[in-house]
């Protein structure tokens, strides 16, 4: 198993600047404590998967990026990977099962790929065929080591930023984030502690880490969560790189979620989707599991239902 | 008259690297065209004026300073005053007329600032006299060259981060704003067109600039408007200022406006105000008024009322 080191992660910075945005830290005064928000909702696709999936696709031989990509995926990787594809001028595949909401699909589509839809079931057989078939490589949403030290980058610019950081909370999902950024943060800032966040009624991940090993959750267990992005569980590869970089991981409530999506419109003046409110409810509601000192809360994604904005809100 | 330089404003920069966020450029591919907002509603009191007030602040000697700083306003900069004197831990005094909402006069003393309540049409003469009194300095909300100094560091920014910017839109209420980013961007980007947004309602210097000279509107006509953000007219000072630098002024309606705050929660995942929204608006819905190419819409702020905010997406 190869891990993802400090110098792929400065690699991918250098390739995705331009096309990433480096956001900022912004400090929350309105709450205790020191929190600052890293708002990866407001990269160009809503979410901090476009570090992943550019520094992925460029990290490719021309040759090979020629010929395109293809993704499965129905959430935030599914449009990272579209619209990278298009910034490097590249035909995209897209498999979706087919039960994906229209407006994801269009929004996909807008990119300029080529969506496929397929039975749920058959999303990896299909991809993996297209693959094969027409010579596209598979751009993974988080099983993927350029796939990781993309995603880390967002570390790498906490560290620029904040150099005497205390604390970072991210959230876990399939774990590439989590990863990336906790193997930039412990490179950059030692001392620095870096927690993991999951929904309780996806916490896979915390399970595993009690356990030492993998523990897979059936996935009519994880859908229950409003998170609709922290649904996946760990690879092997990103499992590894969890017990390695993570300090602890915190479970949060769909109250807290909720709750924090309000709070962050109301207090932050900023749009985030379910995912992208956990790290925040966990220095919000979970204080006393955390070390406290300067912390930096990532914001993952904004990609909410305008409907499901409106009745948080509301 | 002492117009303000661009030496002033990279002296500004200088004073408040630190204090104001520098706020990326947000590339909005939703939109036709090239749009990128500038989400100043992501400043630490959700708006530029903290810009303006801390340089204004930090340009006293240290003996002035130290005596404290008095202001008027019930908005944005009685918060960004209060927060400014807060962080050099000196003295604030607001004045604010006593029909203020409890929730704003609770936001301004939370800064630690003292605030007085007065009939509005005590307000100047009662920080007049608090200055003369106390040994006060009063900061005012456009009316002083290190005020505007200090907002034109937004266009310093601007012109960092996307050097061949085409089109610049900024919101006008009392010009200090638009003065300041106009003076930046001319000096540094040779070719760029500034135009000014108001509120069709609130259209004081777009009749101004037509007739060459300030021509007043009375306070209850620009009441109307629920840009409360730009109820205020040009100073003398501001307005020779924008005399100069502004290529033209766009007019918006409150629809405009309304439908924009929308538009900006659900595509570009911002909360923000509705004078925030005006320079957005201005490129959604003037489009043949304006010259194109890479345009900058600056989002002035982001303080709106949970009501308002959820009328505005219901």
């Amino acid at each position: 198993m190869r891990f993802v080191t400090i110098t792929d992660i400065e690699a991918a910075a250098e390739r995705v600047n331009g096309t990433a945005v480096h956001t900022p830290l912004l400090r929350q005064h309105w709450a205790e404590g020191q929190l600052w928000l890293k708002p990866e909702s407001l990269q160009p696709i809503g979410a901090f998967k476009i570090r992943g999936a550019y520094n992925a696709i460029a990290a490719l031989s021309e040759a090979e990026r020629a010929r395109g990509v293809v993704a499965h995926s129905s959430g935030n990787h599914a449009q990272a990977v579209a619209y990278c594809a298009q910034t490097f001028g590249i035909p995209a595949v897209i498999v979706v099962p087919d039960v994906t909401p229209r407006v994801k699909v269009a929004a996909t589509r807008g990119w300029g790929a080529e969506v496929i839809e397929v039975p749920i079931a058959d999303r990896e057989v299909v991809a993996d065929r297209l693959a094969r078939e027409r010579g596209l490589t598979l751009i993974p949403p988080f099983d993927h080591p350029e796939v990781i030290a993309g995603q880390g980058t967002a570390g790498l610019e906490i560290a620029a930023d904040l150099p005497g950081v205390d604390t970072v909370l991210v959230p876990v999902s399939g774990g590439g984030f989590a990863s990336g950024v906790g193997v930039a943060l412990k490179a950059r800032c030692p001392g620095v502690k870096v927690y993991g966040v999951e929904p309780e009624l996806a916490a896979d991940t915390a399970e595993s880490l009690r356990a030492g090993r993998r523990v897979e959750w059936p996935t009519a267990d994880l859908a229950r969560t409003i998170a609709d992005g922290q649904r996946a569980q760990p690879s092997e590869l990103t499992f590894a790189h969890l017990q390695r970089v993570l300090d602890g991981i915190i479970t949060v409530t769909e109250d807290e979620i909720r709750r924090t999506v309000r709070t962050l419109a109301h207090r932050s003046r900023l749009v985030v989707e379910p995912s992208g409110a956990t790290a925040p409810a966990a220095y919000l509601h979970h204080a006393d599991e955390l070390p406290g000192g300067r912390t930096v809360a990532i914001v993952s994604g904004g990609n909410i239902d305008p409907e499901l904005l409106s009745e948080l809100l509301g």
